[in-house]
């Protein structure tokens, strides 16, 4: 790969464009590949403050709409919180089994779901759309730029958390506006990720909805268009 | 940390739920730390098919919402279809600039924002809240959660990207309804993310807007908060 140490003007900000290592690019792989959405499998034990410190860094060094860094982090550790969303859960969990068609019920109420008790800490990550001032540069002409931003930093917590061994599981059947109330947060503020956070007993080899039986992986290549959107890669969406 | 290969019923299943190697922990946060957002570094060497298919592979890996797998990945090569985009960027970011205070506009139009003809391939990146049939497992409750999946699959090709040595761009300043028109994308999708992809001449040690004195990063205990809401963590938003 081409390197431009000889260029004038441009070499003292630049690391060099050439990729990692071996053992180093697979090691980012496999972080992506085992990364799992935990339900059923925390542990009790509290996460080392050193961790945790890591893990959100690494979130905090999320690509960000006009460097707007509009992401909050609140850590919730009291039981008696944690319960009061399990709560909330619960009720919406109920709520949603019964949107599905009378022979997937069943299996849907089999589902582990969340482990917003079980796991030590719980995070709730926010998006504050004001961050970045009235206009932010990057965010004048598409919607939703913040909270893009933000699911970036969650992959990132997400993605540091599996290389330190930390399962974490996000939850989204939730009554956004009561987690908010509960946690006392600002109404200008979207709730954008609920996530259980902890050791855990081991990972999946596989996504836990595939290895149920829920739905299946595409192929990657059913996702791949060339050139413009070429037709009739997906197979129609199944009746559920 | 607690292993549990002597628990009955579970072994089979899962993987040790340990921490990566410190090597390959630090592999993973070099990624997060040192991806950028490249807009003016981009080198014309086509990619490697292979590297390509490692880098789509990763994303495809993204947690979604339901297992629903909503993105899709159109890949732009034609030149003139990149000149296109191109053209629906400039008209936008003409439009983005008179947005800012006086003050700032000068300095929002010596800043390059994008590497659309510049990087040898595009890759527009769709969610379609449809993917997964008419009720979506976790898709109950909250608006967006198929955008969000699209935007882990999106982080996790950024990071694929970095430890490959290929740089990404992600462009945000464009028409929407103009791009989609384009590339012939189905009304019902949304366009989440539109990258600039290639090899570079190197990457900056910190964000551009940075370096450029555009907006400072915030420390990130400014963005942690304990058991609730902490107010008077952020200063007040700049006014501009």
């Amino acid at each position: 790969m081409p390197r431009t140490d000889d260029e004038p003007g441009k070499v003292e900000d630049l690391a060099p464009g050439v990729a990692f290592a071996d053992a180093d690019r697979d090691a980012v792989y496999r972080a992506i590949a085992t990364r799992r959405d935990v339900r059923g499998e925390f542990l009790p034990d509290p996460i080392c403050g050193d961790t945790l410190a890591r893990i959100l860094a690494a979130a905090h060094q999320a690509p960000s709409v006009g460097l707007s860094q509009p992401w909050d982090f609140v850590l919730i550790r009291k039981r008696e919180i944690r319960s009061r969303i399990a709560a909330i859960f619960a009720e919406a969990n109920a709520e949603a089994a019964q949107r599905f068609p009378a022979e997937r019920q069943a299996q849907y109420r089999t589902l582990k779901l969340e482990g917003i008790v079980s796991a030590p800490l719980n995070i709730c990550v926010t998006s504050d759309p004001a961050r970045g001032g009235p206009v932010i540069l990057g965010a004048t002409h598409m919607a939703d730029t913040d909270l893009f931003s933000t699911v970036c930093a969650i992959q990132n917590l997400w993605l540091a958390a599996r290389a330190e061994g930390i399962g974490v599981g996000w939850v989204s059947i939730l009554h956004e506006d009561r987690v908010k109330a509960v946690l006392g947060i600002p109404e200008r503020l979207r709730l954008v990720g609920y996530l259980c956070v902890g050791h855990v007993r081991g990972f999946f080899d596989r996504p836990e909805l595939e290895k149920r039986g829920w739905r299946t992986r595409d192929n990657v290549g059913a996702h791949v268009h060339e050139d413009g959107w070429n037709a009739q890669r997906h197979m129609p969406a199944p009746k559920d």
